[in-house]
């Protein structure tokens, strides 16, 4: 038997989230299918982060048992050759069977793209989320700071969130303007169900004048869901980077490169 | 009678190119939809360069006539509010009739960006085309110089071009690599039909080291299309500007500006 951890790249707006479903095209399942074809048994993956329907990922960790013996090609360029195009597999590497894509990784890493101009996208409809008013990134970026440490985030958490405990430990909370588009980068141990969209929700509230900057920590310090902004669009949502303890030193862990100048004006 | 010049946003791989067709989704025919919904009579556009299937616009100018009378956000608000998501509509402007967006634009402005990584690209499939072996972007550099100034370009023309001439005056050709992007800038008086995609076609070759610098010329001054390499996919083509007489001031005319760094690994 051998394990395999693999890095995946999808556009979640062709798809019904990552997790299988009976009635849904979902990542996981062209994924299991495309495997269970090269391997010629069924397949079972287990993935870093659960992402709902239409957010992306491009940097997404997953990982799977095999008998079969192939090259590490045939895992990487053999099952893309089977793939829909919005899903592909970046790089497939052995790992002992202590490895678990989702209970070691010990941290996550998203990044949310917001278009913030007058007409919607159109290019990247699905791939970034829009606000039409112009949004004051400075108070956003005030009040995006207090969420960094270890805090209880119930306010920004989905009702039917399965996790054990509403507590985080948050890292990095960034808020950058490059041009006409807002980055939201969350870097944490996990996320609970919907917290991003939710965060964000509140900043947009913060940026359009809504809400003052200092409403952000009373929130947070409410931990009751009730009184938060509405869950903002997944369109532009990706999990960009999932770590592991270094003895597994896969090929990458959440290096965030640049995308070319689209010729986006 | 009003002439309204806009400008328009598209993916191309939504639709079947820019020309209306019977049996056919073009952008021509949903703008036209909808324009005629607003303005309560039958549309006719006419626009600056009409891409081919699959090939996208960032800067796309069109103009209409209309007899209806309604304020400027009615065309650009209301129509986008009619649109499927991949087109949208960024600004409208009042012209005089001497207006035309295709017969008076002096110059237009295209890039292709080319993913060249050794695994296809999934976030931006259909939006920028892919070369797995690794190009030499300096060779290519190199290469493409020559096409600068007044030239026949029958060599990159498609059998069923329909250009009175082949000659065209290209004012700037250049090549650049961004990480594992490879971007290919033209702006010239105009193009023939496939003459960028043949052009990245003959570039790939000699960056792949299949043919010297100097095939590029030879091709060129060969005018004769069977000796030239084969048309590269529209997939990773852009129209990012059109430029046009100063007395129009029409709200833009190919500024290019930067996309945020999507999250690609």
């Amino acid at each position: 038997m051998t394990r395999i951890a693999m890095g995946v790249e999808y556009a979640g707006d062709a798809f019904c989230g990552w997790q299988s479903q009976a009635h849904g095209r979902t990542v996981q399942d062209v994924l299991e299918k495309a495997l269970a074809q090269i391997a010629a048994h069924p397949v079972r993956l287990h993935c870093a982060g659960r992402t709902d329907t239409g957010v992306h990922a491009s940097a997404q960790v997953a990982h799977f048992d095999t008998m079969a013996d192939r090259p590490l090609t045939a895992w990487v360029r053999g099952v893309n050759a089977l793939l829909p195009s919005a899903v592909v597999v970046r790089w497939a590497a052995p790992v002992d069977d202590a490895f678990h894509a989702r209970f070691l990784a010990y941290e996550r890493q998203y990044r949310y793209i917001l278009h913030n101009a007058p007409t919607r996208p159109a290019m990247l409809a699905g791939r970034v989320g829009w606000f039409h008013v112009r949004l004051d990134e400075l108070r956003m970026a005030e009040a995006v700071a207090c969420l960094v440490g270890t805090h209880d985030f119930s306010s920004f958490r989905a009702a039917g969130c399965q996790s054990k405990t509403p507590v985080r430990i948050m890292r990095e909370a960034r808020v950058m303007r490059q041009g006409d588009y807002l980055l939201f980068d969350f870097r944490a141990n996990g996320f609970l169900h919907h917290m991003i969209r939710k965060l964000v929700g509140a900043l947009v509230y913060i940026g359009k004048g809504r809400c003052p900057v200092g409403w952000m920590q009373e929130v947070l310090e409410a931990r009751d869901r009730s009184g938060a902004a509405p869950t903002f669009s997944p369109d532009g949502l990706y999990l960009c980077g999932v770590s592991y303890p270094s003895r597994w030193s896969l090929p990458n862990d959440g290096r965030i490169i640049a995308l070319p100048q689209l010729p986006l004006v």
